[in-house]
Order: structure tokens, then sequence, then C-alpha cells
């Protein structure tokens, strides 16, 4: 399901409204994160500011940042609010839009990342990098600010995922923590995986190398995957071969993680 | 072994004693952690908050918070008791109780969890959500708060640990880091494993899916368990399949994460 | 490439001059980190003292300690240069001396652990648990403080790392995030694993038990090590088995993780 | 006008609802301090230890130690409700109780200072001390712990007040910001000034030595008091001269800081 | 000398390009004040928001009230650019514009009393307190959200001032550290003094009642006025009593505290 | 009565044993503080750093340029001691060398002003500007760095003390809090006063303009000098006249406030 960006604020601000009502601990923290801002975007750079913020880059430096960037490229605000909805949609404890806002680290290490991506574009590769490491210290996700990453992304539970500097990553792909998205050899040049759309990478998998992951395809937990995977493919083991065809059109979509009959 | 909690207690302030007279720089870390309250419950209540307070959330408040489950649920108290022994008999490098209290990760994950669990059945999912998000922030363990967890947890090391909202765990298990208890499917129902009484799961296993682990079943280190695994039974590999009978009535208890030719 | 303390110093400061010029939002970060100081030994000792430092033990007590431990054991200090060079080095993302140094999660934990260390062997086993928590907590980093680790070490990305008491680890060696050195068995004897010089273990391997990794050899993502490995040898698989000899003399040096038909 | 506690706790109840309710803002804040609290001694031992605890003794500890005082004596909870009314019944400005207990520096400040008060008879003088100092940088407000003070005290504004080790001060005492009550001479025993029921001292007048402040007294701004003042008696000037005689029997009472031709 | 906005705005960057390049310990303290920022009040709200952000209400959320006061009544930020000049003017030891803004307390909590006032005329009342309490605790000066300050103020040093509920202060007012603009008596209706333009208040003066201070006197160091003052005379004493006639137009603009001859 | 630099920190040690022996609460604060260090250097600058540092200057910086300072000029390191002397020779209330150390805002004010002060002649003014502001927000007292300040100062309680740019004071000299040597004019050069060896100057005193205030001199509370005071002569009232000749060569030793008959 795809929500507008007013959609999804205005569905935010009457969730936050109720919640505080609900649970006076959290009234102002409702307050301060949602309802006070007059705007999604004015209140996804506060969120993620307030996260990243540190004694030598003040949270309110990095706000002006994401503000700017979400002027000059509105492809960033969209891509945070498919981001929303891919939690909302795929995981069934998520049944409000707010979760992944204020509390789940993929979404918010994504956020951030793509604060980091949009510096590094513009040549500002050395907060990109202080970006990385407080993403990783705080999230324990660790992206380089050069990854490319699509929208409708979700990274569920997010510990100990890893994507490398090469690494290019659809719209709609699901994956979960521990995932690796590594590099081979040492050169500068492409070396880490491509993921296309709509794929889902489930727990504690790692993808390794310059190679492709074709849409829709379906790579178990824990499943090692050193070469390519053909699109609507499901893939399985250390090393990983194919076990089947992926059931679903979107395997990310419904997160199944199981290895059916059917793949 | 299993101590009261007053046997504990006692053998802790003992320890601390000891450990601040022979380390005066955290002469004052041992007094206000451990000789500085009246009971066990109150020092419990101490530390677990200083890990989990913040800005929003003052460690006092939370305090308080746990300081009423421990009176309205006395099985959550007595449940950590079990647990600071199940390090101590367990874990060869945890040669006193005051370890996993101060120290481990995992033991506080797990209380911080038995804190938000009984939020959660009182109504409160808001506020045992936020804790939640403190937890996965703080110790990198990410359990939901509905989980239910029994008495004598060892999660030993415990980074990366994902435990899903319908998965239920007895007591005298055992788990490393990187474990993952995860779902598989989109509904709201049971979609997350039952881990009997005195499992033992090694580093990086992967348990997916409403299947039941049975009493003192074994899972080897980076195993992918997609299918139920019967009573005192070792099983190994991505996918994992039986390779033999564990040799120990509760693997739990010695923590062998080889795989011998016994299982 | 090997290169003195003094040259090292020398590169860094250039380095922190002209990114300090580039980026004025960092200008004093580069500054406090690495321009203020008279040399790297207090630079670094600033560095691991401002990540480690908390309420409880403030930064500039930490930073005493290391610096009393880069006066008594030279070694420590000639082991980080190394550490750092083996990240230039080996690392494609990493272009400049200072981000090992600045930003690395792996880098930090392990100067940290060598603190750790050199207390533990002077009978401050105390101190040194307590910074083992700090260095889990802060990098995610899991490292007893009596593990023996060589110089040139490089653990890349880092998150989820444990390493085990009785681990003993050569120089030149790599490893990459979410790999385990883990214990067998409940003994207080060598239950960890001895990995000699030059050893590749790729991300998310377990190496569990008192088995020796032979020098040269390299370690598949995702493997489960049960049993001794050969020098130049690689192994691959859950369990892991021979797949062939490692064409590179020294495989941390290239990190490859790919297992290609050479092995 | 005189509240028990429980009165004064239900009127602080129903303000900081109402407060809550207009400025979301601030809603968790006054859940946090008041509403969250079941007693007027746990929200005060919470505002006291929230603001005085720091790093070296943490704010959890604090309130241990004022839960205790409050136990022990219950005269120094009793002294506390008669401050939180004079400054309502005194203060023009002040038009709900709840003022003095969230931001009144003076009225804090006393009740830090019963908290060391009560640690300094118990012979715990260095943790009297030590909070002494807490108080002095944190209201600017610096009054020895074993300085005597009765009930019913308002300092107002408060900045820059001093009181000395022997200060005795009776009950319905006002002084407003910058009065010092000094001592003269350098030996231990008495050497500063016993100021009587319902006397008023203006800002910045210095009463200095061991000398009696009558009864029902008025010490106009800025004067400097070196000699006993009969009951009743207006006095003013540098040094300070009779000037008249008070015309209300208690001047702390209508803070007229004024010298009308009546005095 | 009266500068815009823009001519202050471009003397602060020149400023501080120069003092961040002397200085590198500062740099990027310089970068983050007002180097970074695209005009004066971004600056200035950022500063604001810096020094009275708290637990309980982030900076960022001060920063978007004040943000919201620029813009809603440009007069606020007016009277900031007034204020700065006042100082550049009045203080010689104060050689250039940043230093009010980066370090005088005088000037930081006026700018904070302006914000609380505006929030106090919309019927915010709760926010402008606690802002009031912040101002207090910070900055040591005890401004009434409610007063009406003028543009063109210097509060030197600033320590211990106080100015109560319904002082009125003109334009080109000077005052210097511990001066207490006092009420008296116990209705609600104006208590406090009306200070008329141009006039210089004297370190550690009080000014009781409602009386009004005319245009261009002043008073002395230490007088308690408690009684009104004709245009362009000098008081001085305690009580305070006319001692001559100023000898310039505007005493506030040369901060003369002697009484010469000619007052 | 003086000491050497090694007679102090030996007394200091002890007294720092016994007290953390007797308060467990305190004892890492003292061992931290005082125990901890190899020598009175090393502790001072713990000391200063732990107070001054913040986000944008932290703590280990700040203790750097201290340990250079009292390298290069060990004239600051013996004042340090002769200030602590003062404190403990003129204060009733201090019995012991740790207490002004630890606790007293007047002595760590100067200290840290003693670093401002070389900091300003080594020609880093920014820096010197910087620490004053920290100074003044910290412990409330506002000293320009380029006063020229003895050895043997006593600072009493000294919230609200205020010293000018061209004050210069001898050696042994007293005051209080609310004391200050403010100026008079607006030209840059000398402007503020001298005070000479063992003068005493009593609370909230103000002394005024480019004047003179003679060896052994003794100034009233509350007093306001604006001309020069003669050696050995007590002055009092606003403005100040001299009442008599002081009793003691020197007044500052004594600490007496009063005026008796002889002044």
């Amino acid at each position: 399901m795809s929500l507008t960006v007013e959609q999804l604020w205005t569905a935010m601000l009457a969730e936050a409204e109720a919640f505080g009502r609900s649970e006076p601990v959290l009234a102002s923290f409702y307050h301060a994160s949602i309802l006070n801002h007059g705007s999604f975007a004015r209140a996804l750079s506060f969120q993620i500011a307030s996260k990243l913020g540190c004694d030598s880059v003040p949270a309110m430096l990095i706000r002006d940042v994401a503000a700017e960037v979400y002027v000059a490229d509105p492809e960033v605000l969209a891509s945070a609010v498919a981001d929303i909805c891919a939690h909302y949609d795929r995981d069934p404890a998520c049944d409000n839009y707010g979760m992944p806002f204020l509390y789940f680290k993929g979404f918010q290490a994504i956020q951030g990342q793509r604060i980091a991506h949009w510096l590094w574009r513009q040549g500002r590769e050395s907060l990109a990098l202080f970006l990385q490491n407080r993403i990783a210290t705080v999230f324990d996700v660790d992206i380089h600010p050069a990854a490319r990453i699509g929208a409708g992304i979700m990274v569920d539970h997010a510990t100990g995922v890893v994507i490398g500097e090469t690494a290019v990553i659809g719209n709609n792909v699901s994956m979960l923590h521990s995932v690796t998205l590594g590099g081979c050899g040492s050169g500068r040049g492409p070396r880490h995986p491509q993921i296309d759309h709509g794929v889902l990478i489930a727990a504690g998998a790692k993808v390794l190398g310059n190679i492709r992951i074709g849409e829709g395809a379906k790579i178990a937990a824990g499943s090692v995957v050193l070469n390519a995977v053909a699109p609507h493919t499901t893939v399985a083991g250390v090393p990983a071969r194919p076990v089947g065809t992926t059931s679903k059109d979107i395997p990310a979509l419904n997160m199944d993680q199981q290895i059916n009959g059917d793949g």
C-alpha cells in the first residue's frame, strides 16, 4: 500500500495523539517527535538528528543538513514514506506507522544513510563518513554512504547489517538483521552485489561480490551467496544453491523466510 | 545450582566488598550498583534503570516501574535469580555472581524484557515498545515484549539476538549471540518458535516459524532450523537436519557447541 | 606496507589538516582527535578514552591508564600502528590512515582490548572486565581481556564479533563482522581457537573449540569450523570442510571472501 | 495558609493535570515530575534527585537517601510543605503550588540542604559537603549543611544566597536573592546570625556575625547588619540602623521590601 | 552605532572566519555557532536553543519556537541586533560582535526572555515559566517572562540580575550584574519599576516598587532606590538620594559607574 | 601557613584515603579526583578539566592545556598551593585541604582563570575568552583572562564575583562572594582597581575604577569604593569612607568582616 506524504503524516498525527493520551509517560515524547511538527519532513529531520547528534556534531546541525536534503531532493523524502509503508505492510508486529519512525533501527539507519549518501554525492565525503560511523555506532548498521538504495526498503531488526560501497539496491527490497552485502577483491571498482526489485534476503544471509540478485529472488536465512541468482529464484545453503522458484511475485512483501516445497 | 534471593544477595554483597577493596577505581561503582542497596530487588531495579534511562524517560521513572513489577509479580525476580545462576553455572569465564548482573548484555536485556513483558500484559503497549527499542539500542538484543520467557535463561554475549512476538521459551534454555527466533508468514497468530526446557541454541543459529524445539534438544552453531526438532535431538546445518542424540539430558547446562560423534 | 610510528603520525597529521580545511563542520573534530596532539600515542589514548569513558569511569582516567600502558609496553603501540596499516592496505574503502583511527569500530575495539589485556596481566581483572563491558557496549565487539592478540589485525565492520578467553590470534589476521572464536566445554583451560598468522576469517564464520587454524588458512563466510584447519587451506560450509588450497600466501591481505576454484 | 501533605498533594495533582493538557510540550514533564508519583514524598525525592544527580553520585542514589530521610524524620517533609505554602502565600507571581516545586531555585536548594543537614547530623559529613557543593553549583545557593533551618521558609529568586555553618533560622522567615548570613572571626564556635521567626530579609542584605535578629524584624534591601536587631524593628543602611517599627506582625508574610514611613 | 541585521551578520561571519583560523581548537565551534548558518536569525535560534535545551525540552524544539518567534515578530530579532551593538559600543572589553553572541550571559539571557515573553503573550504561560527557570539556571539571571524589555539593552556580567513580572524597561538601558528590579507589596498589579530610555543602573543596585526612573538617569553601584528618580538625575546611597545631574545625555552609553563631581 | 607542593599533596592523599573509607558512596570520587594521580599537578589538571570540559572543548583537551601551563610556568602551580592553604588557614569551616580542591567554586574559578590568563599572554585570546565563559557559567565567577592575580588568594563562596580586564590583585588577598572589581569609563587602558597585598574585601563590596587599595586595607561588606584606600585602612559605606585603621597587619588572614571600634 502506498501513501502520499500527506496521507502518512495525517495518519501519524492521529496515532500519536491517541498514544499520548493512553500513556502519559510518553506524551511529550510523542509530542516532541511527531505532534509538534508542521510536516513529515520536519518531524523526520528532528528524529534522525536526535539519534545521530553527538558532542562533535550537534543534533541541530545535522537537522539543518537533513532539512537541506529534503528540499534539494524530494525523492529522499518520498523514499522514507515508502520505507515506512514497507514496514507497516510487511511486518505483522508493526500495526501503526509511528513504530518504524520512532523505534525501528533499520528504518532510522536507512534514513541516516540517505542523508550521508546525498552528502557523498555533493563531494562532502568527510561528513558522510562521519555519519556512517554514527549510524554504525547508534544503530549497529554499517552502510557505506556511496551505496545506492531504492525506495520501499525494509531492514527488519537490523542489528549487524553491513552494506558495502558499491552495492546497489532496487525498490521494495526486504532484508533482515545480520545480512551482509559484502565485497570481494581489493580493487576500487564494483565489488558488491546488485539487488534487484522485490528481493527478500532472510536473516544472516551473506551476499558477496559483484553479483546480481535478480528481481523477485529469495535468499534463505543463513545462506552464503557467491554467484548471481536468477529472477524469481529461491537460493539456500552454504554456499547457496537454487532450491526452487519463488511462489510469490515479490517475496519481499510477505517476508516468508521459510523455504517451502515451492521455494 | 539454585540459590534463593537471599543467598544470591549475600554472595553478591561479599563479592562487591572484596572487588571494591582491590580496585578503588571501581569502589563507588560497586557501592552504587550493589552495596548501597537493601535488597536484590532494589539493586536490580537500579541496574536496569541506569542502563535503560534516557532523556525521554528518566532512569528514576523506569526504576519505579521495575520496583512495581517486582512487587506485583515475584516470579519476575525469582527468574532473574535463576538467570544469574545460569550464567554462573554454565559459563566458565563467569566466576562470580556480580558479572552477569553488572556486565552481561544478555542478562540485562532479558531483565529489561521481563519489565516490558509485564507492561505489555497490563495493556501498556506503548511503554513496552519504547522499552523494546531502548533494549535493542543499548544491548543490541531485540526481543518483542510479548514473547514469553522462562527462568534460568542464559543469553551469552548476546549481540544480535532477535526473538519475535509469539516466541515461547521454557526454563533453563541457553542461547548464544546472533541467535534468531524468527517468524514466518504475515498473519498475527503464532508464527515464532516454541523452545522447550533445557534447549541449547548455539551461536548464530536461526530458528524460524511456528515450530517446536523439543526438551533438551541442541541446535548447532550457524544452523537454520525450519522444522520441528524432537526432544534430546541434535540438529545442524543449513537447513538443519538431525545429526544425533544429545549426550546430556540438558545440553543448555554444559554449553558444548561442538557436535561430537554422539551429537 | 609497514610504517613506523613517526611515519604514520606524519601522514595522519597531513590528512587531518586537509580534511579539516575541506569540511569545516569537522575542523575541531580533526583538531581535537589528531592535530592537537604531540604524538600518536597521545592521540590514541585520547581517542580510546573518549570512546570508552562513562559516568562511572571518566575518560580522563582511562586516558591515564592507556598512557601508562603505552609507556610500559611499547609493543601495544606498535601493534596499533600495524593495525592501522592493515586496514589501509587491505580495505579498498579505506584510503587514508585516519579512517580506522577515527571511525572503525573494529580498530577501536582491538585497541581497547589491548588496554584491558594489559590490565588483566597486571592482575587488575575487575577493571579489565569493566572495560570489556564498555567495549562490548560501545563497539558491539565482545573480546575477553585474557585473549592474546597479535599485530596487524583487521576486524572489518566488526559488529557482533566475539572472541573468547583462551583464544590466541597471530599477526596479520583479518576477520569480518559477526565472526566468533568461541569455546566448547565448561573447564577453565584452553577451550577457544588458536588462529595462526595470516588467516582470513570471512563474515559470520564461527570457529569453535580448542582447535588450531593453520598459517595462511582461509575460512569462508558463514562457515562453522569445528576441527583444526591445515595451513594454507580453505574451508567452507556448515560444518566446514576443506575446499581447496589458498591461492595466496597470506589470504588476510587481499580479503577475498569468495571461494574460487582455487580456493 | 497551611495545608496538610495530602491537601497539598491533591492540589498539585490537579494543577499538573490541567497544565499538561494545555501545554503538550510539557505533558511528560508534569507526568514524570508529579503525576507519576504515588505521594508527595516520592515526587519530592524524584525532583531533588533529578536536580542534584551527577556523574559521581547518580540521581537514583540521591533519591534513595532522600526517601530514607523522609521516613526517618517526617519533619523534613512537613517543612517542605510549609515552604511551598510560603511561596504560594507570599509571592504574587506564584499562583500555583507546582511553581516552587518545579521551578524555584530557592525552594529546591532549601530541600537539598535539608537532606544534607540530616546526613551531617548522622555523621556523614563527606556526603553532606558533596551535596552542599552540588547545591551551590546547580542553584547558586551556598548553605552549609550544619545550618539549622525552620519551616515555612521562602528564599525568593535565591541566586547568590550564602548561609554559614552556625546560622540558625526560625520558622516563616522570608529572604530574597543575594542575602548573606555570614560569619565573623575565625573560631569554630557560633559565628553566624540567629534569625528569629517571621523575619524578612530583603534583597542583597548582609547579616554578619553571631547576632540575633529578633522575631518579626525587617531588614531593608542592601543593608549590612552588624548588630543585633530588636523584635519587630526595621533596620536599613550600610551599616544598618533602626528606622522604625514594622507595621506588620510578621513582615515575612507580605514581603514588602519598601521602607515606608512606618518602617 | 546601529547596524542592520545584514551588516551585523556580515561582520560576524568575517570575525568567525578569522578566529576559527587562528584557534583551531574552536574552529568547529565558530562554524557550528555562526559560519554554518544562512542568516543571523538561524544562528541566533541555534545559539539560544543550544544553551536552553535540556532533557525535558530538547534544543531542537526550543529552536523551532525561536524560529517561529523571529518570523512572527521581527522586532524581537531587531532588538537582538541592537543588544549586540549595545555591548560592542559600551563595553571596552568587547571588541567584536561575536563576543556577546557567543559568551555573554546577559545577552543570551535577554534573548531567552524575549522568546519566553512572546510565549507568555500567546497565552503559553507554562512553557514561558519553564524557560524562565532554564534561563535562571543556565545564566543566573531571573527575569519574569511578563516583563517588557526594550531594544539596545546591555546586561553586563549579569550574574544575579532579577527583574520582576511588571517591570518595564525602555530602549538603550544598561545595567550590571546583581541589579534587582524588584517588587513591593503583594497585589498582582504593577509593583515593579519602570526604567526609561538611556538609564544606567550600576552593579548591585536595587530598584524596588512601582516607581519610575526617568530618562537618562543614573543609579550608582550598590544603591537601593525606593522612590522615583527624575530624568537625567544621578542617585546614590542606601537609600538612594539625588547626588547630581548626569553629565551625559545617555549615561547608559558610556557606562561610567563612578559618581564624579558632576554626577 | 605555607606548604610545599609535596607537603600539600601528601596531606591530601591521606585525607582522601580516610574519607573514601568512611563514605563508600564517594570512594571512587576521591580516587578519581585525588588518589589516582601521581602528583598534585596531575590531580589539579584533572579537576579543572572535569569542571570546564564541555561538548565543544572536551575535558581531555583542557587537561592537556593545563598540564602544559604547569610545566611552562611553575608559578601557576605554586599559586594554587598557596590558594589552598589560604582557604585552610582562613576559613573556619574548612578543616581539610581537599575541600577547596574538590568543592570550592572560588578556588576552582581562580585556577581556571590562571589557565586562561596564561593562554591570553600567549596570544590565544579566543580560547582564553572561551574559558572565561565556561568559568562564568560553571562557577558564577566572571574574571577577565587578562586580570593579573597573585598567590594565596581566597574567594569565599564566590557566587557573583566579577573582576575586570585591567584589575591587579596582590598576594594573600581575601574576598567574598558578590565582590566586584569593576571598571569606569570606556577607554581600553587601565580602568579597574589595583588590590595590594593582604587586603580583605568583604561580601558584596564593589570597588570601581582605576584606584589603588593599599596593602592590608579592609573593605567592609556592601561598601562601594570609588576612591583609593590608604594601606591598613578600613573603609565602609556607600560610598565608602575611612572608618578606622585595621587592627591586624593582614586583614585577609582572619576574615573578620565586622567593623569593630578599631576598624
